[in-house]
């Protein structure tokens, strides 16, 4: 058996090639981009008028001017205007080019303005030269990156990326994924399970969390028969870049899928971690690059597996910050065995501070309870009790609470 | 002028109802269910088996017994044997069904399996009857609530659904939502801007900030001309539950936004807010139900008004929590005017406590900036200034860092 951290470090020795591709902009929200971008122009393009009003030259009023002969209107969208004349002005509104021959801007609000045909516009206040003008490449130079390959797309990075012309990005292409349920036991959601039969849920379960990547991932079931799992692991390790296995590692008579990955060559790293739940966790690599996760049957140690070992392998091979967190322990948690403890937790900020609150659970076969909870908080061993107002780390897997707080 | 209280009391008076959709369940994950689930048996659904090694009756034992029979294999999935005798053991396997006249698992650890054709299992340890035996409905009862209406669908919620049978969940179903952006200076992502014009970007940025809800919204655009933004607008309000218009709402002679919306009787319940950036924002109802919020046209204005007021009130009609959590500031910010000051911030998890680090801005026209905050912190106005170790709310917007923490 190995310790939590030893499994940790002979997973993370090992990683995939993530491909790129190409995906609409309005496709790409929570993809992690996979080029450079840069600004096609300056940042803003021209200088940009930032207040409704008027545009004039400073100089009238240095010379004693207090009122301007209105003798344009400017749109933004419309090519600059030009003033002639020191007491000319050209009403201009906000996104607008400054008008040629104009340095100042004042708004509405510090103006006066008479006349019908022939506007007057008089300052009712001083102002300052070159006020209301966000100027050319003020915030980036034409050719700056603004955005660096690994960078997350979130909304301001969509939006950035339609500033600068860019339609289509270039994204990091998900690794290919096969789950595969065992187990003799199960059938599928939609059957009516016999009653010593449970209908398959990891394989859901694992999926889902997998979306978090845009993983789409392939489901698989294979049963409890040896040559049946050799021969399919066989054709899911040439077609795959990762396995994961739910179930049939256990020490079980029909436990085949150690052998079978064994008859395969796939090289083991480790079987069994000092852990409750997911004791059975077995991880080994393939001449042809896939690596196999293999977890237990049991959907608690399955979940937790994924949550604890699998959710940061997958974050760091995206370039992601780990998701683990610290919290404090908001109550007290016994427990005896000399292992790891995994405590299924509810976490809660609380002004400005992160409290994890023990879940009470049925032991490592109660699905139902982790729906009450929203993370797993690492226990360390060699420790029996854990006390209200300790920290410790938190894995959560709700991307509603927390997910990669980092 | 209204203050931001005000404005979100106001906002927050108003609803619309969401329908429900029928979804497959590997469609589900972060969908809000809008069916009771229950348990279609109990859970577990027959007294389950937790460890490898033998089924025996403890009778045996406590009659002086150490040493058991081997007469049969039970695997998962299979229906249960029958012990006969006290001395009688049968194989059992995790998951598999506790076999009839037996009441106590003893793990392959604790054992001495000898013979071949005959083969004899000997304790080698004590144990206690009842061991190793998840038994038949100590999770959740028949009939019991396990997933109420409401609850976001996470990958142990699509677990639980999928052990209950439900291949095919009841979900809100988003709201429809026309993205409107304004203004003669804006032309699509694909175009290479005149000098004087910029490329659309808020719409992209508002439609990708709405896949958090899995709103798929219509984008629209409209140019600076009253009678074109009425018609376009009227068509909407009876096609839509929401608009998000951008642009079009300031004090510009070519600002036709609110005009037009009082023309069709959309009432107002505010115009500007006394904050930065963002003061511009005009929102209200239509006797249709349509509610609209018209945030200004500068990127970093609507979409911090997007952050603020949009999505609390979004979470609100999804019935989920605020997403706004309190942050220490990390360093401090001089803000004079009487105004709230919504500052860019990064966000980061120090130990078990949230700090915000302040991003120094260009203003609210410097759209990249964004890229390197994650948040937006509320600054209240009648202060000037904010300093390291003070706490105050935060706005996040990046699903990675922090988005629902509450």
């Amino acid at each position: 058996m190995t310790t939590v951290e030893a499994a940790e470090n002979l997973i993370h020795q090992h990683t995939i090639s993530l491909g790129n591709e190409l995906v609409d902009l309005d496709q790409c929200t929570g993809r992690i981009l996979a080029e450079s971008i840069t600004a096609d122009r300056d940042f803003p393009p021209f200088d940009r008028v930032t207040m409704d009003g008027i545009a004039i030259r400073y100089q009238h009023l240095e010379q004693g001017g207090t009122s301007f002969r209105v003798t344009g209107v400017q749109a933004a969208g419309s090519a600059p205007l030009r003033i002639e004349q020191p007491d000319e002005a050209i009403e201009i509104m906000t996104g607008a080019v400054l008008p040629r021959g104009a340095d100042t801007i004042i708004p509405y609000e510090q103006l006066i303005i008479s006349g019908d045909q022939q506007k007057t516009a008089t300052l009712s206040t001083s102002t300052v030269k070159g006020k209301n003008i966000h100027r050319k490449g003020s915030d980036r130079k034409k050719g700056t990156e603004i955005l660096k390959p690994g960078a997350v797309l979130d909304a301001p990075e969509i939006g950035v990326a339609a500033t600068v012309g860019k339609s289509v990005l270039t994204v990091l292409k998900p690794p290919s994924v096969a789950i595969i349920s065992t187990g003799d036991e199960l059938v599928p959601v939609e059957e009516i399970p016999l009653p010593h039969q449970i209908r398959s849920s990891n394989a859901l379960t694992l999926s889902s969390s997998l979306n978090e990547w845009h993983i789409d991932a392939d489901r698989f079931h294979i049963l409890d028969d040896l040559t049946g799992t050799t021969n399919k692991l066989a054709e899911l390790l040439e077609n795959y870049q990762i396995l994961i296995i739910s179930g049939g590692v256990s020490k079980g008579k029909f436990d085949f899928v150690p052998q079978a990955l064994e008859h395969l060559q796939v090289k083991k790293h480790f079987h069994r971690i000092k852990q409750r739940p997911g004791k059975p966790f077995w991880f080994g690599s393939h001449h042809s690059g896939t690596l196999v996760f293999a977890f237990p049957g049991n959907p608690v140690s399955s979940f937790m597996c994924f949550s604890r070992y699998m959710k940061p392998w997958l974050n760091r091979i995206f370039g992601l910050p780990s998701p683990a967190v610290i919290a404090k322990l908001a109550g007290d948690i016994s427990f005896a065995p000399d292992l790891t403890y995994f405590a299924q937790v509810k976490i809660s900020m609380e002004q400005e501070t992160l409290f994890a609150y023990p879940v009470e659970g049925h032991g490592s076969g109660d699905l139902a309870n982790l729906v009450d909870a929203d993370a797993f908080m690492e226990l360390p061993s060699g420790k029996q009790h854990f006390l209200q107002g300790e920290s410790y780390p938190v894995y959560g897997y709700r991307r509603s609470v927390l997910s990669n707080l980092s």
